[in-house]
């Protein structure tokens, strides 16, 4: 799998020459990232593009090769990927979809050929159908939709380029592996990669279905004593799963089997797409929760009742404050507060000179008290200048508690600056409702448990 | 309600002279938003602040005047509400907390004596508690938090600033009224208000609780055949209620109960937040569906296949293609792709010189198809330029087809500036992900059924 992700050498197989916007160019995109291992564009009706000298077949290159990217029509594919196996390479994402996906009898024969080729060889093949990989590490990736990488530890299994593509809110692809129709390299493969790799702390998966489910549950159990894997299962219902069948050519399996599965081999399974983002995130920078007590501290009274109204369907408590705790808040609160948790901070701001000293001084109280597994701190973000300080505030007080985790809520006009710029600090998990911060520490108290006992 | 929310006149009470960031002044806020009503501030220690002349007693202010602001300490409260309701003032606003939301008796004591003005004056006392009212149409509000106000077509009512501070996303006060703890005007009076308010498409409340739940229902029963009205009710477990009860002072009332009243009052519930603020996006955008029937249409299989499971739960149907528009999308897709409910369009961009353009005319093929109630629209945007031709090019597709709701997932880096850029264009209903899009068009559904019948 290193050569997938971390290749020194790729071939890049039926680059066009059209460039520029639009032209979904692989070679152009990994110039654009500033790629630094060697990069030999096969295309047999020019000698150069992008100032970058090509080749016109694989035949012609007699350097060693770690991973071959096929982006040509499907029909083309078994001869050039015959070819590229007769060269030795011994890695090969086939871009192409119409194989398994496909609707007809070329896409089924097609498949067959390339199957030959795994069966007879040495050959390893990640898709068809597929964006390939990324790795933000090495400025890497096959995918010819241009990849907005961030160096962030959350490597990614996938079965659609919708992961490489991006979501607004949250940097997810330090390292991503798009399996697309999984002929060959699967889930247990990229899990393997993920298994030592010390730049990912979560694994995250897009799983439609698998070939070997067996081998992943096998290996998903061992990885998820040492790092958290969230996934998400798609294609739930009879309709998904028909549907599953012509994207990926995906066997999906009943719900229950999987719910089982993935239960057993202590994978935190996502509800829907924008969870599996949440979790991804909140598993990367958070340390686990010793007990399921949070403690709750809030500008917004109406905010914090939300965040109960959340508790009801998680195993998480509205941990009680200790008498101490009470203590110091109280001293901080005019006296006609009545100070519980959620913890109503915003009082204690009118009498004070600086709107952040309180909010931060109540946060510390919580991060302090040791009877509570989590804190929770729910802000809004007014403006620029108040997100930055509240941002670098937040990160500080969360680098002096390494071992509470610190979610937050920030609402307001510079709400997704604000949870970004959290996220790349890497100290303090940021979400834009209550809700889905709490759902976030009630999945990572369920793997802080689970993880014992796997 | 005319006063509060549209006043041509207001005082401010107890407005400071400190200005200027982390200030929170009343006064400043109100100029910055362009205000063109008449100000008359009131502050005994000062002759003018910020250039506006102020008087030292609101008995000094020989005008008319249509809303007062109280924004003092608590205990002065009662004292300058009775000299604004014996200066003929018939509406107020009162910022101050500490009145039944606090933990002592003078808290009840405070609250009594403004009763007592209530009962025996003509004025109608809005909070205490409260960031008052905001109105984008007029650039008005009350708030000392500055309101980043929209003219857009959403009434909230709610019991928290925090809607006033507002959230990234989502552009929501179009007109604002936040009750506080709703010691005299309450959710009936704000409905009433937005009944006949022409600016107003839909009306969003965050209740709670409420003082005379009988009038609400009867009035939100008679205005839901006219406007969507959508809620979401907060303290639903024991816990929560008693944060209520000190946050505004509310009796939230049984979950049960409150699901029975709301449902008859063809109220919509939202089950959070997010949910809240993602149906009045919907429903101050969208038309009603005349079915529950979605055609889709995706760049990703993979937000497709979610896009079903999220079905599940709801009473929307994939719906079945007619062979009209089975056979429009085939002629133009490649032969191997199977057409089916949601439509895989990206295989119809390979063969095409623009990539916009496939897209465009696969949606329109089923807003063109008369069977369908909805359709929902799977697309990244990828860059800058690409979302901004995107979203003219599907709001000038809705405007065409206004018969037809149209929803949008769309994801990618650029994918919030598009969401927002959708919002204001007022035709297209844009979300994050695939099943935000398809709940929101179930909720319209359900709303849409309910209206025939109320």
């Amino acid at each position: 799998m290193k050569q997938f992700i971390e290749p020194q050498s790729v071939a890049l197989v039926g680059v066009s020459r059209r460039t520029g916007e639009d032209a979904n160019n692989i070679l152009e995109n990994l110039l654009s990232y500033g790629y630094q291992g060697r990069i030999y564009p096969i295309n047999p009706n020019t000698s150069e593009i992008l100032g970058i000298k090509t080749y016109s077949s694989i035949t012609e290159v007699t350097d060693h090769i770690d991973l071959a990217v096929i982006a040509t029509p499907r029909s083309l594919v078994p001869r050039l990927a015959k070819e590229c196996s007769e060269s030795n390479i011994q890695s090969m994402v086939i871009v192409a979809q119409g194989f398994t996906d496909a609707n007809d009898d070329q896409g089924k024969q097609l498949q067959k050929e390339i199957n030959n080729i795994v069966q007879s060889s040495q050959t390893r093949i990640m898709g068809p159908n597929t964006f390939g990989t990324a790795n933000a590490f090495l400025n890497f990736s096959s995918s010819f939709i241009k990849v907005k990488m961030q160096k962030v530890p959350i490597g990614i299994i996938c079965q659609s380029g919708i992961f490489f593509v991006g979501f607004p809110e949250t940097p997810l692809v330090g390292k991503g592996i798009d399996l697309g129709n999984t002929c060959d390299i699967d889930f247990a493969d990229g899990l393997e990669y993920f298994e030592n790799d010390r730049e990912t702390k979560v694994v995250a998966m897009h799983i439609e279905g698998m070939q070997d489910t067996e081998r992943f549950i096998n290996i998903a159990r061992r990885i998820a004593r040492i790092k958290p894997l969230v996934a998400l299962k798609t294609g739930r219902s009879e309709q998904a799963a028909k549907a599953a069948q012509s994207h990926t050519g995906s066997l999906t399996g009943k719900k229950e089997v999987w719910d089982a599965a993935l239960g057993q081999s202590g994978v935190i399974q996502a509800g829907d797409l924008e969870e599996l983002l949440d979790l991804a995130k909140a598993f990367s920078i958070l340390p686990l929760m010793k007990n399921p007590e949070v403690g709750i501290i809030t500008v917004s009274g109406a905010l914090g009742i939300m965040t109960i109204d959340g508790c009801r369907h998680s195993d998480l408590e509205i941990g009680k404050l200790s008498d101490n705790t009470k203590k110091l808040l109280e001293a901080m609160s005019p006296p006609w507060l009545n100070i519980n948790n959620p913890v109503d901070i915003w009082p204690a701001t009118l009498t004070s000179q600086s709107t952040m000293k309180p909010l931060m001084d109540g946060l510390e109280i919580l991060l302090s008290d040791d009877q509570l597994g989590a804190a929770l701190f729910i802000c809004a973000a007014f403006d620029e200048k108040w997100s930055t300080e509240l941002c670098q505030s937040l990160t500080e007080l969360a680098t002096i508690h390494q071992d509470k985790a610190l979610a937050c809520c920030i609402y307001g006009p510079n709400g997704n600056e604000a949870i970004k710029q959290l996220q790349y600090a890497g100290r303090v998990a940021g979400f834009p409702t209550p809700e889905r911060a709490f759902r976030a520490l009630s999945q990572l108290n369920k793997y802080s448990q689970l993880r014992g006992g796997l």
